[in-house]
C-alpha cells in the first residue's frame, strides 16, 4: 500500500457520515435544510499540478475548472467558492486570471486564507454547489447493459502540456492550460445517468474506479473513444492514460439516448476478472495518473 | 503595501458578493436552503504555523480548531469539514490526531484531497457550519459605549510554544499544542454582542482591527487583561502581541451581562486618532502576528 493509500484508508476509516460518500466520490453530498449542497476541495501543488514558469493567471483558471469539474459530475450549480493561496514572488497575474475565470464562470469568491510558504507554491480551492436533480449521480450507480459514453475527447491536455513543456508555440495548449468543466452538460445529464463522473485521472484509470465502485466490469471499444485531430495514432493508449481533460464520463440505461452531444465508447458488463476491458482484453501496466 | 496585502485588496475587487462579507470577516456567510450556512479556509504550513519535528496529531488537533474558531466567533454549529492534505513522510500521527479531534468536537470528515508536495507540508481545511442566531455576528458591529471583553487569558499558547521550541519539558504546552475552540461561549454570545471575533493573531492586533471595522476606537484597560498564572510580568505585552489564543474579543451593549465566564478588558469609544488605545495611550510598533 503506498502511503497515499493508507492515509485515504485512514480517513476513510473517519469519515463515517453520509455525506461523505465514504470519500469514494469526487464530491461530498449533504443536505442542509431544504437543499442538497455539493461540496469539494482540490489542491494543486507547483511542479507537480503545473509546470514552474507557468503563466499564473492560467494555474488560478486550472484551479478553479478543476474544482468546478467535479460540480458538473455532480450535475450541480456552483455557488461559490473558498481560496487557499500561498504567496509567490508576483500574485497579480494570479489574481487577474482567478478574476478571469470567476467571471466566466459566474461563480463568486466567498472567502479563503492566504498564507507565506517557504517550499512548493501550494494552492487549495473549495467549490460549493447544490444539486439540481435527486437522486445526486455517483460513480457507482453503472449496471450491467448500460451504455457507457464521454462527452470529448481524451488526449488534448497532454498535447497541450507537451507543447508547453518543450516549447513548441505551434501547438494549441488551452486545453492543458484553461479546462472548461462541463457545467451545462453534467446539469442537462444528472437526471438520466446511472453513474458519472469526470476524467481528471486518465479515462482508463477513472473508467476503472467507476466500475469498481459499481460493482460491474467496464468494457471500452477503442475504436470509438474520441481524440483530437491532431493527435498520432500511436499516442492513442496514452491519451486514455493521461488525465487532466475533464470530460464527463457517464452511464446511461439500454436505449437512453444523452442530451448533449456525446460519444458512446463502450458497455458496461457484470463483474468480470478485471474492472476494465479495453478491446475485450484486460489492461496491464499503470492506467493513469495515481495522484499525486 | 505587502504582497499579501496587495493580493488580497486584489481579491477583495473579486469578493462581491455579500456573503463575502468583503473578505473583511474571519467567514463567510451565506443563504441557502432556509438555513445561514458560515464557510471557512484555513491553511497551515510546516516551518511558519507549526514547529518542524512536531507532533503531527497535534498539528491536526490545532488545524481543525483553528477552524471551528473562526466558526465559534459566528456562534456557528459545526456541520463537517473538508480537508487539503499533503502527504508527508509518516502520515498515520496525523489520522490519528485528525480522528481524535474530530470525534472530541464532534465533527464529521466529508472529504478532501491529498496530494504529494516536494515543498514544505502545507494543510488547508474549509469547516462548514450553520448559523444559531441572526444576525450573524460580525467584526463591524462595536458602538460607543460598549463594553469589551474576553474569554479568557492571552499569552499561554505563547508561553506553550516557547517551552516547545527550547525543549522546556516543565511547562504545559498543551495551549499552543491542542487550543479549544469556544464553541458553546461563541453560541451564547451571538445573540448578544454587537462584535465578535476570535483572537488567533493576537489581542491589539485583532482589537485594532474589530476598532476599523467598526469605525470606533477600542480602549483596553491593561489592568484587566487576564494572563496566565505563571506569566512573568514583564512578558505581559509580548503575550497581547502574541497570536494563537483562540479566545473570544467581543462587545457588549452598556448594562448587558455576558452569558457565560468572560473578562471585561475595556470600553469602546467614538473613533479618535487611533483604532487601539492602551492604558489610554495610542500604541506604536508592531501590534500582533501579521499572517502569515
Amino acid at each position: 500500500m503506498t502511503p497515499e493509500a493508507a492515509f485515504i484508508a485512514a480517513l476513510k476509516g473517519l469519515a463515517s457520515h453520509p455525506a461523505a460518500r465514504g470519500l469514494a466520490d469526487d464530491c461530498a453530498v449533504l443536505e442542509v435544510g431544504g437543499e442538497t449542497l455539493i461540496l469539494t476541495h482540490d489542491m494543486m501543488v507547483e511542479g507537480v499540478h503545473w509546470l514552474a514558469g507557468q503563466d499564473p493567471a492560467d494555474v488560478a483558471w486550472k484551479l478553479l475548472a478543476t474544482n468546478l469539474s467535479d460540480l458538473a459530475a455532480k450535475g450541480a450549480e456552483p455557488i461559490g467558492v473558498l481560496l487557499g493561496y500561498s504567496l509567490a514572488e508576483d500574485n497579480s497575474r494570479f489574481a487577474e486570471g482567478l478574476g478571469e475565470a470567476l467571471a466566466h464562470f459566474a461563480v463568486p469568491l466567498l472567502g479563503g486564507d492566504t498564507v507565506s510558504n517557504p517550499g512548493a507554491q501550494t494552492l487549495g480551492l473549495t467549490a460549493l454547489g447544490r444539486a439540481t436533480c435527486h437522486p445526486v449521480p455517483s460513480r457507482s450507480g453503472a449496471r450491467p447493459g448500460d451504455s457507457v459514453w464521454i462527452t470529448g475527447p481524451v488526449g488534448a491536455a497532454m498535447l497541450g502540456f507537451e507543447a508547453l513543456s518543450t516549447g513548441n508555440t505551434s501547438t494549441d495548449t488551452s486545453a492543458y492550460r484553461r479546462p472548461v468543466p462541463r457545467l451545462a452538460e453534467g446539469r442537462a445529464l444528472a437526471p438520466l445517468v446511472t453513474a458519472m463522473m469526470d476524467v481528471s485521472d486518465g479515462l482508463l484509470l477513472d473508467a476503472s474506479r467507476m466500475a469498481g465502485a459499481s460493482g460491474v466490469t467496464v468494457s471500452l471499444d477503442p475504436a470509438l473513444i474520441p481524440f483530437p485531430a491532431d493527435l498520432p495514432l500511436e499516442r492513442a493508449r496514452d491519451a486514455m492514460a493521461w488525465g487532466d481533460d475533464y470530460e464527463l464520463l457517464f452511464t446511461l440505461p439500454p436505449d437512453t439516448a444523452p442530451p448533449c452531444p456525446a460519444h458512446r465508447i463502450g458497455s458496461v458488463l457484470p463483474a468480470g476478472p478485471a474492472p476494465l476491458l479495453l478491446g475485450g482484453a484486460p489492461l496491464s501496466g499503470q492506467l493513469g495518473y495515481e495522484h499525486g
